[in-house]
């Protein structure tokens, strides 16, 4: 699987999340002309998920990370309504339940990886108890490092084990969120989407951001790549994120699978 | 939940399968004709399921329930292909596993039940564990029997948490069935959709549908009603089928969820 993108993060790259744009769109000016690109992917999308589907052969697990508001849900609804639900799958990790804290931290994440012919998506991840624990000092820098250390040999295993990783930080500017949370304080009928935690993890920020410099820094190996998306147009992220998508399930040139019976030898 | 449908199977009615129609169309005369109104209900559907899923009150079970050919794959594709991922699951009913085997018939049906919010589409289901070893005579009439007391009662625990239960059979004709084998095997692209079991079980025809009139008479209670869907032509069974679910559906009148925060005291 290789895949060319000005996103991807290279193994070992001394990442600074401040230092890359949130707001690019690619030569792209509007939503009206990259709606057509989106249209289109998501018609590549759902033909390449039918021949995934059918040949059994790889599993296909999408990390989706970014900080409160970046657009995760909107990510997941854009690009994949359309694809055959009885080939995708959405995992959503909140704050640990208490049998989940009482294992591993990689338990949970394990439990829901993809089996092979089968996209699964990642609405928040194991690097999310990486993350918040780190910034709120909940874990010493010690176990933060130990953690990313486990989490290199977990994905370097599924992959060994024919699970695809690909890995999206939807990447939005402070600014971005302020606007994001004041349309939703803005608009009643979204009140019932805030919660406490929204307003409150924002003030860590900046220890947010250097978490994540970490995680992107130790964490993007060739076969687990991590994708930095500017993510303040929702409509550049969709078709960035997507163009991705449709180019790592092409190169897998993939076929519908042999017959397993000789139709010859078949009368009805 | 109240659905008028004239394929609903009222509580303890005497089904025959074999008097009911598998063509009809309900005065649609063709696909196209068709086509507008299942836009219509994927958009419905679409709309329906945001309040459900954010309302978090009741979980919906969809069980999918025909023959080898009859469709339930292009059901759930046709329908739900559209629906937000992140609020859809599907889970398919094989063989059971070795372990699935060492458990009793509902276990694995009970871990796939949706939570509150989810929909949850059943393709094959618990159903599976009655008719198939029946068929097979692997059991006897006496545990059919307390396998459908057992489902009853099993349905009627989740129908008090919370879900709603909608039951599909797609009924198609044994011409019918022919016609789609024949084509799968006119077609070498289709040959590795096929197997042994396709042709062996369609031997056992007549043993099915006793065992599925016997299952109707017993297991549709008006909270988990079973619909015999014609489902010769593929276009009738998709507005047919995601009609009941729109009605259904719409009959919750579901709310977005009362705010959790005063967003008055909230400043960025």
């Amino acid at each position: 699987m290789k895949i060319k993108s000005p996103y991807l993060i290279k193994p070992h790259a001394q990442v600074r999340l401040a230092k890359k744009s949130t707001s690019q769109t690619a030569g792209y000016k509007s939503e009206e002309s990259a709606a057509a690109v989106l249209a289109k992917h998501r018609t590549q999308l759902a033909d390449l998920q039918d021949v995934f589907y059918a040949s059994q052969t790889k599993a296909l697990l999408i990390v989706l990370q970014g900080m409160d508001t970046a657009g995760k849900d909107g990510t997941i609804s854009h690009i994949f309504s359309g694809i055959n639900p009885q080939g995708c799958d959405v995992a959503s990790f909140k704050v640990p339940t208490p049998l989940e804290a009482r294992h591993d931290f990689l338990w949970r994440a394990h439990a829901q990886v993809p089996p092979r012919g089968m996209i699964n998506i990642f609405n928040r991840s194991h690097y999310e108890d990486v993350l918040s624990p780190r910034v709120h000092k909940v874990i010493t820098d010690k176990v933060m490092r130990r953690r990313l250390d486990d989490i290199n040999e977990f994905e370097s295993m599924l992959f060994d084990n024919d699970v695809l990783i690909l890995k999206f930080y939807l990447h939005i500017s402070h600014e971005e969120q302020t606007r994001r949370l004041q349309s939703r304080l803005d608009d009643k009928q979204k009140h019932w989407k805030l919660s406490e935690a929204d307003f409150r993890e924002r003030k860590f920020w900046t220890q947010y951001t250097d978490a994540y410099d970490r995680i992107f820094s130790a964490t993007s190996p060739k076969h687990a790549p991590w994708f930095v998306i500017p993510a303040d147009h929702k409509w550049y992220r969709n078709i960035a994120i997507s163009a991705i998508i449709v180019e790592a399930l092409q190169s897998l040139k993939l076929k519908y699978p042999a017959p397993t019976l000789d139709a010859s030898t078949i009368k009805l």
